[in-house]
């Protein structure tokens, strides 16, 4: 059940946890006289694309038999991890940025996760690492465990399967990269297997306050820059796997467009009008798109966009954003 | 895609409106040493089962021309009707007690719903109404509308599927019956055509607040009576197809059971740390269970509990409520 449909295909603990992650819908949508194709990750069951990841990661903190886990996160893969240990009797502690949404805060306390509060981003990291430290609590960091990769690829074998014909690009909201790294491990086995000619091109969608990736790229800054972002799931300014995450962009001959908060704002809206209830983070995917066609002035055949996050956490911190 | 993958036993309207509905997970958990299946439609795009019967109700809205729906909801059948209008261009009106959840209400204005609000759930409905007379507005009430139980019984089709054996009893938290009735019509079509030999029991869970069904059939007020309910989605006193749910009941072998906040706050807490967030309407379907065990001294052998909503929509209610 869940990611583990493919377990042939990933790591061999023995073990199967799951909460019923994966087989989400891709909705075909007209985007400004645009045909994209959504693939609904916020339909997971904590919420978000990271549920692919984590149970991955779970397999492996049961078959070494620790009973306390830690995380470091912006929101999405601490209450991912949270609600997957739960669901196993293991005790999750999670550090995340004193700003983390309300919402993602309130999900967070509803599974009774250990929350440790680090200044931003990257202070959350050192806290959680520092825990670990301190011995018989397991790190299972998203940002940098390949079991996380292992996990996010499913979501390109399922691509593969649903879509007739496979999209030439796919876009996705990067910050600590697993779900690029996910989709460039699984296109790339799809391709050695045969059953594929090519990787589609990986666009990754950074903002235009955090773009280490978009820096390393093209070694300047993006046109605009912000000194805040609405993607508060795109916070991470110095991913670990950064050369990983290039090679998958030049590999799949892809590209990084940023994206300001008015471009999120606008998409926010723009499927909320739609019916579709994404955070502002998903919203930048798609936002993403229009930057790229903008940028590169180039229109992709059939372009899907990653939808990594679900809106009915913070309903209300959306609604004050919404322009 | 969506409830249209069963379009040859739908209502034929040539028009298959959808935001990849249906098709949810069936996790089996065990709760206080019973095994007990969960039908995860709290996964559903807006994050309720009402998304199986809202696309079949908006076909007919699409048919027919109208560009002004209205329907009178708790909240889910609400946001649900909000999205799939706004996912086809049709403008939502939604009439809601004034007493709605904040998380609820948030949603329902992030896509754009117009909001009338009543003093009760009661007085919801004769809002709805009085606006259809107007005229120009299609009413399109899941608590009375056909089509809605049409796409509902998608549900029973799924469940035989996903399961290799047939619940013996399938446990459903009832208010106005969309989903009781879309069960009892979809395993009565799968007996019907020789798939299975016999409908399982059905059973409805009511609060110790609202229970029309408990009294309907016990011809008495269930042993503890209480002024208000956690339950927010159950709270139709006169649901329009009270003796259809009461034929599906009875000729289900079913029963009616009652749960109070008590048992709805351990069930709420109970998921919540084992990594499911369900809203307080779907743990008193669990706790339906357990009520239903005591209340009978039966022990099912195969039960399955529709779990109807996510908690995503109302972290910081729920929050409050947990013991």
């Amino acid at each position: 059940m869940g990611v583990w449909c493919f377990k042939h295909q990933l790591p061999r603990f023995g073990l199967y946890p799951t909460l019923g992650e994966g087989f989400t819908p891709v909705l075909e949508v007209v985007v400004e006289g645009r045909r994209v194709a959504l693939k609904l990750e916020n339909l997971n069951p904590t919420g978000s694309f990271k549920d692919r990841g984590t149970p991955v990661a779970i397999a492996s903190a049961l078959k070494s038999g620790y009973k306390i886990l830690c995380e470091d996160s912006s929101g999405n893969a601490g209450i991912s991890t949270s609600c997957y240990a739960r669901a196993y009797g293991l005790e999750p502690v999670i550090a995340v940025p004193k700003g983390i949404s309300r919402g993602k805060l309130d999900v967070l306390s509803l599974c009774g996760a250990k929350i440790l509060f680090g200044e931003n981003r990257e202070d959350a990291r050192r806290r959680a690492v520092e825990l670990w430290r301190s011995g018989s609590v397991l790190y299972i960091p998203h940002t940098h465990m390949p079991h996380h990769v292992e996990g996010m690829k499913t979501l390109a074998y399922e691509i593969f399967y649903q879509l007739s014909d496979m999209p030439t690009h796919v876009f996705v909201p990067t910050s600590s990269g697993s779900g690029l790294l996910g989709l460039y491990l699984g296109f790339k086995e799809l391709k050695e297997w045969g059953y594929i000619d090519r990787i589609p091109k990986l666009i990754a969608v950074q903002s235009a306050h955090v773009f280490p990736l978009y820096r390393a790229l093209k070694n300047r800054d993006p046109p605009i820059v912000e000194s805040e972002s609405l993607a508060d799931g795109l916070a991470l300014k110095s991913p670990p796997r950064l050369e990983l995450m290039l090679k998958a962009i030049v590999d799949s001959k892809g590209d990084v467009v940023t994206v300001t908060n008015n471009m999120i704002r606008k998409h926010l809206k723009l499927l909320a009008l739609r019916g579709i209830l994404v955070e502002p983070t998903s919203a930048a995917g798609l936002a993403g798109f229009e930057a790229y066609v903008s940028a590169s002035g180039e229109e992709p055949g059939s372009p899907l966009v990653v939808v990594t996050g679900s809106g009915l956490k913070l309903a209300s911190t959306i609604l004050e954003l919404m322009p």
